[in-house]
Parts: structure tokens; sequence; C-alpha cells
């Protein structure tokens, strides 16, 4: 393959041609399909069914606590469901919570809970002239929108193929302004890399000015792994903040999602005794108890932490066989071309693409043209804007293999056209 | 009968020593019952029951309208949801928002909104000197909990058997400072009452100065009859609000929790357009959507409004004699003695009694010392301040027939006991 970028103009126009010729026979053929969110496919959330036999009208719906999970009660979620999600995190069942159906919302509602109550008895952030996030980019969009409501000043931290750029975070969080950092640790959303230990004894071991700034440690995908021989490992961060004395620095999410059902599994919180103590200050307002009788369902179908994993193994392989294709056709598109780099994850629901620079936004257009839509180019950078035009996250769960297969090869076709328009306008 | 305070200082010194006497017996028993909260009895929950075995693996968990219940999406939540709660409410769907289990949580949601974000435009609470709302009492202490947890000063207006004074209502809206009031209109907690049509006119028909006044309507117990023969019955509040040209100025709330599951339910939002499209702007950014597979089971569960209806019969003929054995004691012991009046609900939850002055936070612990958990004095005011000292809210779902019966005798005891210690402090 000879680089785009050693071709000349002519050869570069002939290209074009030919390139057009193709993307038009594309477009003719009426495609109409959706890349643009990392939702489960329909072959998970049918195998996921038997999640639907665990009750009946005849079963005992207490908890093995005695806990009648039909009525009110019970704040912090049945302790059972505490200790499941705390197995999957690796952390003590008293220092989880576990919510209803949406980590985002558990998330979210941290957020609100700072700006009009503050955090352990600090300054309400409303009444704050300056609040500032730092943001690991390209990461997740709903992070960022979060913020954005809040008008809250986000920080683009550059993510490098270890995690956040540790350098400039461990800078930035002597401004005491600096309240917080949005991370997802494990096959982050969109590259699917996973952060480094050393990332991570980094991150345990800040020294933010602010009392009030906490890691927002997004632990979406902990055990979404593509392979069984071939996995990323994360350190417990609670672990680790507190071996640092540290150990109200973290605020840490998830939920079965995308484990069980997407928006109707069971999400969590987990932190330390304090934090906890504070937010049920809030919750005990805001709610008389979430839905037991889905936590206890959770409970019986896992069992235990083997449980999620023998379910994750079968998510594993439905989800395999996607990513395997989508990189193999960027690597028989693509590779040697010099028009792209993209992220080989291990688990997750990305892929995360560069482009060259200033081209993914002409690239996102072209796929729209043709039929298909990605997530909206700039989505994973805060205020939606991407500074070089690059990024495209991939999400390759939802397509069947056959979808999957035209979108791909549309999406490399799309990237080639847009690469060489860009080039030919400088040559 | 004669009344208490005919008594002589003599006569009330010889009544106290019997009633000490009783009373002594009473505490050996060593009794452990609560009546503090509105639960539903395990009989409730387990004739719920059937709603277990609406889903099995085999079953097709698209609604009616194609959505896969089981992914993201459809943030509104499912449409036969929203027409359930609706036909419920008298609402069309199209002013329905359906949410999570908790409608507590919806209304916590709507206050903190308004104080981050303001409502549809108007500054936002957090913002303003002062913050105020109308708080008709007695009234539902999560309402005051959450007023009071955003640091919103809360005006108590009294009730009347027709509803809140409308009177004062209609005066206090005059100040631009005054957000709000809290209304539960049917069977209200903890009175049982429920508006009159001329109360509810004249709520339709507020002309306050903040143009980001509202009414939230906590419609509760819409639908919780106890009687098949004499019923309550509420005027549609948004219709008649739109009636005014003031569609905006209600959001209506509700939820199944004391219909299927308490805390598992699902509930729900009414209101105008606008209000649903200013709701939407935050609730895109907090959540992807809520649990569509309980909707789903709620409406493949309920059917209809007849479904409903159905259901809440046997609900009735679980709770009504239940009322009835409270207020037939009540009557039995209590009447005539000019010591303590009380509500006669049709519907709903609650019984409120009112004592003799200063006299309902002896009787809360003369019943706690003898084991019997009231829902605790003052809670139904604004600051847990009950102004004379005479509200208890009984609460008799919860125990069975049996324990009920001890219970309300023991509180009677302790009705007279402590009025006889009151009028022997004077005499």
């Amino acid at each position: 393959m000879t680089p785009y970028c050693e071709l000349g103009r002519e050869e570069l126009l002939e290209l074009k041609k030919e390139l057009t010729q193709k993307y038009e026979d594309a477009k003719g053929k009426g495609l109409k399909l959706d890349m643009s969110r990392g939702k489960p496919s329909t072959d998970q959330l049918d195998m996921t069914m038997p999640m639907m036999d665990i009750f009946s009208s005849h079963c005992d719906m207490k908890d093995d606590q005695g806990v009648d999970t039909r009525n009110y009660g019970c704040l912090e979620g049945i302790y059972s469901a505490r200790k499941l999600l705390g197995d999957m995190l690796g952390v003590d069942p008293e220092h989880v919570i576990v919510f209803g159906t949406a980590s985002l919302n558990v998330m979210y509602d941290s957020i609100s809970r700072a700006y009009t109550h503050g955090i352990m008895g600090s300054t309400p952030w409303c009444r704050l002239e300056k609040v500032k996030f730092l943001c690991p980019a390209p990461g997740y969009d709903r992070h960022f929108s979060i913020t954005e409501h809040f008008g809250i000043e986000m920080i683009n931290i550059p993510m490098t193929m270890e995690g956040p750029d540790m350098d400039l975070v461990e800078e930035y969080v002597k401004d005491p302004a600096v309240k917080g950092i949005w991370c997802v640790p494990m096959y982050t959303n969109p590259m699917g890399i996973t952060y480094s230990e050393e990332v991570c004894r980094r991150m345990a071991d800040l020294s933010p000015a602010a009392e009030d700034f906490r890691v927002y440690w997004d632990n979406a995908y902990c055990v979404h792994h593509l392979y069984e021989d071939k996995q990323d490992t994360l350190p417990e961060i609670l672990g680790m903040c507190k071996a640092n004395g540290k150990e109200d620095m973290v605020l840490e999410f998830a939920s079965t999602s995308k484990i069980s059902f997407a928006g109707a599994g069971i999400s969590c919180l987990a932190a330390s005794k304090a934090n906890l103590d504070w937010v049920k200050k809030s919750m005990t307002i805001q709610i008389i108890s979430h839905d037991k009788i889905n936590q206890l369902r959770h409970v019986r179908y896992f069992k235990n932490l083997d449980g999620i994993k023998e379910q994750m193994r079968k998510h594993a392989n439905i989800m395999r066989p996607k990513f395997e294709l989508v990189l193999e056709t960027l690597e028989r598109e693509l590779g040697g071309l010099g028009i792209g780099t993209w992220t080989k994850p291990l688990g997750g629901y990305f892929i995360s693409f560069d482009s060259m620079e200033g081209c993914a936004k002409a690239i996102y257009n072209k796929c729209k043209e043709a039929g298909v839509t990605l997530t909206t180019v700039g989505a994973t950078y805060p205020y939606k804007k991407d500074p070089h035009d690059t990024n495209i996250r991939i999400a390759p769960s939802y397509p069947t293999l056959e979808e999957l297969k035209i979108t791909a090869e549309l999406f490399t076709l799309c990237v080639k056209l847009a690469s060489v328009e860009k080039l030919l306008e400088t040559k």
C-alpha cells in the first residue's frame, strides 16, 4: 500500500473518481443503519431472557435477610445486591449503595447534589464563582453533557494509551476551582483502552486543592471482556485511595445495563462511608427506596460474581465477532494508507477511530448521506468540540454481523474519499 | 359519656389511677408494632403476586408500538404506560411522562431542577434571595422535607374539611417569592379528605405573581377508594387550569406504589406540553430511559383503567375492615369525651386524629413506651412543628387486623391518659 500522502495530485484525482463511483453505488443501496450508540443487540437481549423466569406468583419475595422486596424500605438496597455489585467492583458491600436502573442518573444526582448542597459540608457549587472539571477526551459524551448542564467549565485532558495525561491532571488539581475528573477507567468509552496501573496509582494519590474534589470513576465496563485469554486488568481504586489516606476522594459508579438489560438493570455507587453518609442525607429526602424486586431478580439470576462472569462470556461470544469484523475491515481497507488510526480494544463497547486532521465531520456526513448514522462527531469531547476534528466513535454492538459488514466497508470508503478530498485541498 | 373537661379534680385523679393501671398492664405485654408509615400490608402484596407471572423467557418484550423494552430509548416511557396512567388521572397520554418507581423522586427532581435551572426560562431558585412555598397542613411529611432540604421557606396553610384555606392561598400567591403549593388533593395525607370542587376551581384560577409558581398536585390516592358506593370525586385539574388559560400552572404526580408494589411500581408526571418539554431538557441529560420492562409489565397486568379499578377493589377489601376497626374503636372509646376529633375517610391510607391542645407528643410517647410506633408527631407540619401539638397521623394499613385491634385500643388508652394528665395540670 502506498500511503495517500505520497500520492501526487493526478493519482489522487484518479483515486477520487474511482472512490466517488463506489460511494455513489453505495448510496444507491438505500441503507438505514445506526452505529451511533453503544446499545446491546437483540441477540444479547434474547440471551438474557431467562431472567424473566426468575419470579412467579408463588415465589418468596423476601431477600436472605428477611426484607420483603415488594414493600417500602431498605434505602441502601438489599444486602445481597450490594454484595453482588460490590464483588463485581472488588469493594466491600458496606461501601456500596444500590440504586435504580441507571448509573447515569446516580452520576447526575452526584453532580446536582454537589451543586445544590455541596459535598460533605463544603460550599454548594451554585454559590461559587467558578467550578471546573477535568475531562479526559475523547470520553463519554453523557458525562460532558452533565457538567455542561450545570455550567461547569470543562478542561480537555488528552488521553494517552495508558489513560489521561496524569502530568496535566496533577497540575490542574492545584486549582481549588477544579472539583472533579470524569473517568471511564476500563475499556474506556470510546477508546476501549484501560488505565494503566501507573495512571491509577497517580490518580489515587492526587493532592487536589479542593477538599470537595472527587474522581468520578465510571466503571461501566468492568467485566466486559471480549476474550477469555486476553483481558485488561484494573486496580481497585477505593482500596488504592484508602491506602493513601484519601478514601473520600473517589466515587465509583457501575450498573448492569450492559450485563442484564439496557435501562432495566440495577446500578450502584461505591464510596467511603463518609461519602455514602452524605449521599444518604439527600437520598432519604429523594426516595423511600429503589426497586428491590429488580434487585432481588438480579441476585437470584446471577447468584454471584461467577454468574455475572458466565453471562459476560455469552455476551462476548456475540460481541467478539463484531469487533473482529470491524477491525479486520479497517486493517484490510485502511492499513498502510496513513489516513487513520484506531484502537484494538479487548473489551467494552467501542472502537475509537482517528482520521487525518479535519476529516471526521466529512466522514460522518458522507456516512450519513449513504444511510449510516455514526456517533455525532465531536460528541466525545467537551462542548462537542473535537479540537482537531479527527475522532469518530465506532459502536459495533447493535447491528447484525451482516449489517456491520456493509457498514464497516462503507465507513472505510468514506474515510478514503474524505481523506483524498482533504489532501487535494493542498496538492 | 361525660366529657373529660366537665370532670372535677378528684374524678380526674381517680380516672388517672384506673387508666394508669390499664396502661401498665398494656406495657407488660411487650408489644412491638409499627403504625408509622402508609405501607401496604403483606396481604395486599400477596394479592398482587400474579403480576410476577406476566413475563417469562418466551415473551415478546416489545410494546404495541414495536419498542423493545429491554433496550435503551423511549425517554418519555412507552406509550401504553403513558396512556394507562393518563387514563387513571383523566389526562391525555401526550401530557404524561412515565418515570421510574417513585413519584417522590419525580417531585424531588422537579424542585431540584427549579433550584438549579429554574422553570421554563425563569431564574433558578438558587439565584434568588428568598423562595417560599405554601404548605397546607397537616400534610405529607416528605413534601415538607423536600422544600426544607432546599432551604425554601414554608408557610403553613390551615386545612379545612374542603381542602386548603383558599382565601389565604389567594393572598399569599401575590408574593412573587411564593413559588409553589404542595397538594395531596384526594384522600389527602393525613386527613383523608378530598378537595372540594370549589377549592379546585379556585386553585385552578390562581393568579400568582411568580411566573414560575406551580401547583404541585400529588394525586397519590386518586383511585384508592374504600367503598364501592361511597366515593369522593376530584375534578381533573389540568383541564380546569387549561380552561382558564393557565395550563402551565400545575404539575401532577402519581404512581402505582399503592396499586402494584410499594417502591417497585411506575410513576408519572402529567403537565402541559411546555412544562414537559422543560422537564425533558434536563431528563435527557439525567437518564437514557427509565425501566420500560416494568412499564410493560404494568400495562400487560392491568390492561386498562378497568384493570386498575378491579385491583383497587381488592385492595379496598383488605383496607376497609382496618379503617372501620380503627374508627369503631375511636368512636367506642373516645366518643363524647371531648378529648379528640378524627376524620372518617372514604379512601387513602390515613386517618387524622386531633387531640386536645398540647397532648399529641405525650400520646406518641406513651404509645412508643408501650411498643407501638406512630408517625412522629409534628411530621405532618412544616419544620416538623405542629403549632398546637394536636395532630397524629394514624396509618392502619400495615398491621394485621389482630394487631390493629390491640394498637387502636392502646392508642385510645394513651389518648385518655394524656388528656387526663393535661387537664390535671390546670385543675
